[in-house]
């Protein structure tokens, strides 16, 4: 019985727990992520490590963790790279992890992915903890207090000037990254999206696509993130982030009312509500970059309760849902005969129409 | 009161007399045109004349058409550009025609446009005969019967050895030019198009866009013609000319099956077919070549009876309407604030909209 199949299989066809839109901010604000970096004591940096000493790590780790932590361990170097891609889509681990020949494992909390830990990345252990919407202050309290827990097990790599030791220099300190994912398709559209962006980088604010480093953004989305761990403490790095989120957020607001203020923009923008579902409903092929396009319309029009979504029970469970399990990895773990892009995409066409389109959720054919 | 605009605004309301789709040919065929080119005896070439002789050349010409048949003069060089690109939408004029500032008319036989003279283009006569489907042995008859009459009003320029005498070398001879309005969606698809139409130059055949001479393969829709109109009998050439369009109709077809054979091949079409309704009936703003691209693929499941048409009520008539009625020129002159591409496409996507659904025409929306 091939255990971690199942197992990533089961999660693939579960929602994601951080994603519940719109929540308090018309679905700008997808879901927040605090991660910690940490190192254990009298180790070296994963790197130094030979594989055997790799292999050891993880199993210590694991060991320690899941003597604190309800949950499981999923090693990572047993999965097949399609399994790796669905872990890749719902956050869980990073891009460089996936990519890795080494031992490592991932340990998801019993809170049913919350909380997970990647064992065995750069940094010997990656605290991740996510919440839908705004939510950093509250996330690092939690993340905090996992991390003492872990720590009552794990000597972490610690150094009194420094603060927390990782294996980049750019982590040290706090080890912290607070990440918010917004949706801003109204500033991308009217252009004003680039100068928001440099004045965020100008703050120490990196702004990545949907994946983190080295992704290209898709669909308008960007992850917004503290670049200095050093020399700050955690309450005011998650501060900063959250104060600037907030400025985007509002920023994107003005910008949707902008746009249905002017005649020209209002069109524009109905157009390609109008379009995304009159493509989605009826596209017998859809690559998983279009999708994710025009679920992100489908988002502005429901927010901003557009024709034909007016009183339409479209819903935005749906679209949540969509956007995560419309995903490659995903159709490929749930879905037989979809290794090849052509089956994919008209796999992914009819399952998209099946969700948000099932039952029949009155979508008006608008004339 | 400004007759010309009341007449071409007149004209841009009514359908045009050479479409009705799908006819015989599952709608691959549009239109047949045959033209004759004549100069009159005793006149230079419309060249040659000075902006006075032209004048008198257009009224004599005209005056002697009015006495053989029956129909209306228009004066091209009195009417606007929208009018002038409305008359070009109709096929009733060259761009050439369309672009001259001196004295030149239309003759519009009262038959509803199916016989139209152009008066002083490069020719003094050019008589074009136009019908829908593939009819260019009947159209060759009906055009000599007319330039017979004409022909007992105005001597012709005419050579024993070479025949007519026309102002380009290319229609010497019978001054002739028998084309067939072809839609080839297909095999365009399929990359077939150009060994075909390779073929047909080697054939002396001509293949243009649309609007013919200097104008682009617009929604894969092709005019086939003759290039030879010296050494050649009218009837030798109109079979040439029929003969080769029969073979690429068959090759569009056969092109269609293969499609609907290949199971890859049938998701590209279905996929296209249900997109173009899908972005058609949702669009709120539409420009004119993203229309004709669109209906051509809703011809194309029309035809095959893809679904969402197999038992709909959308009608080739309204297609047809569609094709000719959402050109610039026409949306123009038939609506009011319609002179800005922003506000056009706009109209567009509405005008669409209740010429194609209209009514409610039961295109079921397909889960």
């Amino acid at each position: 019985m091939n255990r971690p199949k199942d197992e990533v299989a089961a999660l693939a066809s579960t929602p994601v727990p951080w994603l519940a839109s719109p929540g308090e901010h018309d679905g700008i604000v997808l879901a927040s992520r605090i991660r910690l970096a940490r190192n254990a004591a009298g180790w070296r940096f994963a790197r130094r490590l030979s594989s055997a000493q790799t292999r050891d790590l993880v199993e210590q780790l694991a060991g320690a963790i899941d003597s604190v932590l309800p949950g499981r361990l999923l090693r990572i170097d047993k999965l097949s790279p399609v399994q790796r891609r669905v872990l890749i889509e719902r956050h869980l681990i990073s891009l460089d992890l996936a990519g890795s020949e080494r031992a490592s494992g991932l340990w998801l909390g019993s809170d049913g992915g919350r909380t997970a830990i990647m064992i065995g990345e750069e940094d010997h252990i990656r605290l991740q903890v996510f919440a839908p919407g705004l939510a950093l202050e509250r996330l690092l309290r939690e993340a905090i207090a996992i991390d003492r827990r872990l720590e009552s097990r794990i000597p972490w790599a610690f150094d009194e000037r420094f603060g927390y030791l990782t294996a980049c220099h750019s982590n040290v300190g706090t080890g912290l990254r607070a990440s918010v994912m917004l949706h801003l398709p109204a500033l991308a559209t009217l252009g004003e999206l680039k100068p928001i962006l440099r004045g965020l980088e100008q703050l120490h604010l990196a702004v990545r696509g949907r994946f983190g480093e080295g992704s290209e953004p898709q669909g308008h989305y960007y992850q917004i993130s503290n670049r200095r761990t050093l020399g700050l403490d955690e309450a005011t790095i998650v501060a900063t982030v959250t104060e600037a989120a907030q400025r985007v957020i509002e920023g994107e607001r003005l910008a949707r009312q902008a746009m249905l203020d002017d005649e020209q923009r209002r069109t524009q923008l109905e157009d390609r509500v109008h379009r995304a579902w009159g493509i989605i409903s009826h596209a017998r092929t859809l690559s998983g970059e279009e999708l994710t396009e025009h679920l992100g319309w489908l988002r502005v029009g429901l927010s901003l309760r557009l024709p034909p979504f007016a009183d339409s029970r479209l819903s935005w469970t749906a679209l949540d849902h969509a956007l995560i399990a419309g995903q490659p990895g995903h159709i490929m773990l749930t879905q037989s005969h979809a290794e090849d892009t052509v089956r994919r995409d008209r796999l992914r066409a009819d399952l998209v129409r099946s969700w948000l389109m099932g039952g029949n959720n009155d979508v008006r054919q608008v004339h």
